[in-house]
């Protein structure tokens, strides 16, 4: 066995109990289909067949990339590519999996079309600038759609604007507004799936027919301000290379680090800045050159996406190695 | 021939004769064993090679995993990893390259001889709080590294605190602070090597005997903010996805950017934010869904980190691909 003293750092290491203990925990709140993970949280397909294994056997992507490695790992049963793309033939030529496409225009929706693909969810706009057709459009956009050989299997929008809202009441109701734009839409689309939601409202969205919630799993310092049932399973583990008069600089820096949510942070110690390579920081009771510490990281996502693989843990020990395969676009 | 919108995207862009440009306006400026260019500025061997055209064939590293991937393409006629470790055995194992590691301390200085270095760096603070020793506690260390069987080269300190500085006479005012505890240190350590600096202060420090600059090559929009002689050499190219009233949205994210310096810009274009795959911006100009957008990183080194290969294009065409074979650690 390997202990996690003797993980060349930095390291990812992912609590496997810890990580169950999420999975589980959301299981019970939203079984089966109510459901749909988002594999852009932790882009690792060991990780999703955990998540199938507790009944959670249809995702969601954010690229092409990771529709291709699910659709590879045999995780393609339902599998949703939640954002626009221009280049669809990559996902029209996926074998064994069920591709379902978001579209919110008719430029998109001739891409799906010429590329292959046969269902897809009419992407639309619930408040958060981003994708997504305003609620009067999407069903017009739904004839076009049909009109050009696709089935639709109903709608997508994401309340991004309201999962990071602190209060509780705050957030319900700005869900709310943001649902009912969603489901206006959805009386003119039609289709039974209404797809939404993330970790910030995955229990308060009581109108969406699937949850897209992915941080979950792994958990990060932004969510845990907003006090959900879920814990951190997952740190940046680092060596200290350097001690001086009042700091200690750590071998973990910005490249190993999500950093759009500001500075991780670490355990009885001030974070004081990240850059390439180090984090220097100033600890509450003195550290020693070759001394661990474990890292926090702001934002689960982009700070998955930086590193090859996750070192499973039980307690100190490794107990096995999951690539990070869904990397890249 | 390639286009360049024959792409998929996101896609990094690397103008090559913009690049070569920079190159020959750096190997101007400083020649030969002047500059010690950073190679954690692109994590690319390709482009590390032209730099060693150029006449710089001396490197400077961030990583083991760098150190490794040098010496492996033939470019380790003398690496220097200005950067502590104690995981020193992979570099002690390093065939066909010089190498020399940057120390702070007995523990770093033994991890050194363990590991079979046999060349080393004294590593001094001078004014960012960072890795490096105290300028008056480098003599000392000097004498246990050379007692412990390692040949001492000269004395190492990087000015990061400084190379950002926006007024020129005040940047070369802080340099020249930082560089006098530098050459105090050196005094005691002995050795011909002085190592330092970076892009921001590659002409206004005359102290160092050789100048760790990386970013000059690629740039950003931060260094950009400094005037320097050097040009915008590299985009990432993202495809407009979806257009809505008063903004667009293309298919690049804060997965595919370095994030620690803010957002990115774009020409004739206001950035209102970054999502994990998207950016949601204002354009002065109609857009539609399709077109394609060169997107400007605020930070070079994370950003190139993101990506497993560069385009590298002249004009607008893809002339070659080189891989970023320097990821990871």
């Amino acid at each position: 066995m390997t202990s996690i003293y003797d993980l060349p750092t930095p390291a990812l290491l992912l609590d496997a109990d810890l990580l169950q203990q999420n999975l589980q925990a959301m299981a019970a709140a939203l079984p089966g289909k109510r459901l749909r993970p988002h594999v852009k949280a932790h882009k690792c397909t060991a990780l999703a067949s955990r998540q199938a294994a507790v009944g959670h056997a249809r995702f969601c992507c954010a690229t092409i990339r990771e529709m291709e490695g699910m659709a590879s790992a045999g995780l393609g049963d339902d599998l949703l590519l939640a954002n626009e793309v221009l280049d669809a033939h990559r996902l029209g030529a996926l074998r064994d999996a069920r591709v379902t496409l978001a579209v919110d225009s008719p430029e998109t929706i001739r891409a799906a079309a010429d590329g292959g693909v046969r269902e897809v969810l009419i992407d639309v706009n619930v408040g958060l600038p981003r994708c997504g057709c305003p609620p009067s459009k999407a069903g017009r956009l739904a004839d076009l759609a049909r009109s050009s050989g696709l089935e639709v299997r109903g709608v997508m929008g994401y309340e991004g604007h309201v999962v990071g809202v602190a209060e509780r009441g705050q957030r319900e109701e700005a869900c709310e507004k943001s649902m009912q734009l969603l489901l206006e839409a959805q009386r003119d689309v039609g289709g039974d799936v209404v797809s939404a939601g993330g970790t910030g409202t995955y229990d308060c969205n009581r109108w969406a027919s699937e949850i897209q919630a992915g941080s979950y799993a792994l958990m990060d310092s932004a969510y845990a301000k907003l006090e959900l049932p879920f814990v951190q399973a997952f740190w940046l583990w680092a060596s200290v290379i350097s001690v001086s008069e009042g700091y200690a600089v750590a071998d973990c820096g910005l490249k190993a680090l999500g950093m759009d949510h500001g500075n991780p942070s670490i355990d009885a110690a001030s974070v004081w800045f990240c850059s390439d390579e180090h984090i220097t920081f100033a600890p509450e009771q003195p550290l020693k050159v070759g001394d661990r510490v474990r890292i926090t990281p702001a934002h689960v996502d982009p700070t998955v996406a930086c590193h090859e693989r996750l070192a499973v843990i039980s307690g100190e020990e490794v107990v096995d190695t999951w690539p990070v395969d869904l990397r890249g676009w």
